[in-house]
């Protein structure tokens, strides 16, 4: 197997962190990695967060059932849409899916772990307000970060047989 | 820069293909990359087609205008949302994109050229009649795969000036 195709596939949500920092070259490389996803008409509707601050990581903490993880975690960074940048919302989240596939296997490539928290959207204006952010960024994910504590996560999926529905 | 980073920043969107045809042990490692990706509550919601003969990709080639992308590729993935499976349409939406980019990355690690195709999804009903499947599948994007003619293709981003919108 070659190494993307090992990081595809070993590559797993890690919510349990280290207490080591993450630099914030490492954050950039994140999220410049984020950036080279596909959008449909090159749209780039993505647009990002960083946040270290502790005090401010626990109030976006407090805003999920993930709590722990984020408290836990060393770096957040949030996704957001441009409204203004939409012009077809399913290809547009699509697009916003693959920005941030990018990063969780850029982070797993540079030894970081990450998970992608997506019940925080219950809470997605909030999240906004605690970023001062305008109206015309509505928020897609947040990706926790950190050194992994371990590696020991398992993940199942369906067989091929389940998910191949037509051949010819 | 690791393998995973430089094949997120070298990969481009292939439309033009040699001759030659693509193994289906290709195509399912290419499906099997895709499945590896997260999803919301681990729903999975994707589902595959695989085309490759030659009539039927020329009647699918006929619903887009870029018929001729298609009638140069060695094979169509047309990727589907199992509707029974959606919890969140925003969140699987998402996973899709981030399935389709796992695809797109795995063919560029095999040196197969890929075009995620969207322009195609204002005839979607059209090719699920086509495959015969049920309005329980909505098409998502068609993979059009090929082995790269050439790897000339040039791709802009936004300066990461302009997506960063916060930092604390």
């Amino acid at each position: 197997m070659n190494p993307v195709l090992d990081a595809i596939h070993k590559r797993r949500s890690v919510r349990d962190f280290t207490a080591d920092t993450v630099e914030r070259e490492t954050l950039i490389q994140i999220i410049r990695a984020g950036t080279r996803a596909p959008s449909g008409l090159n749209n780039q509707p993505w647009r990002f967060a960083i946040v270290t601050d502790k005090d401010l990581k626990a109030r976006i903490a407090k805003l999920t059932r993930y709590e722990k993880v984020i408290e836990g975690s060393k770096a957040l960074i949030p996704i957001f849409i441009d409204r203004d940048a939409v012009y077809h919302e399913l290809k547009d989240y699509q697009a916003i899916g693959a920005c941030i596939q990018n990063m969780l296997l850029a982070a797993y490539s540079l030894g970081l772990g990450a998970v992608w928290l997506g019940e925080i959207l219950k809470n997605s204006d909030q999240v906004r307000y605690l970023l001062g952010l305008s109206e015309n960024f509505a928020l897609m994910a947040v990706l926790a970060l950190g050194h992994p504590a371990h590696r020991k996560q398992t993940s199942t999926r369906k067989s091929l047989e389940e998910t191949i529905i037509f051949e010819k």
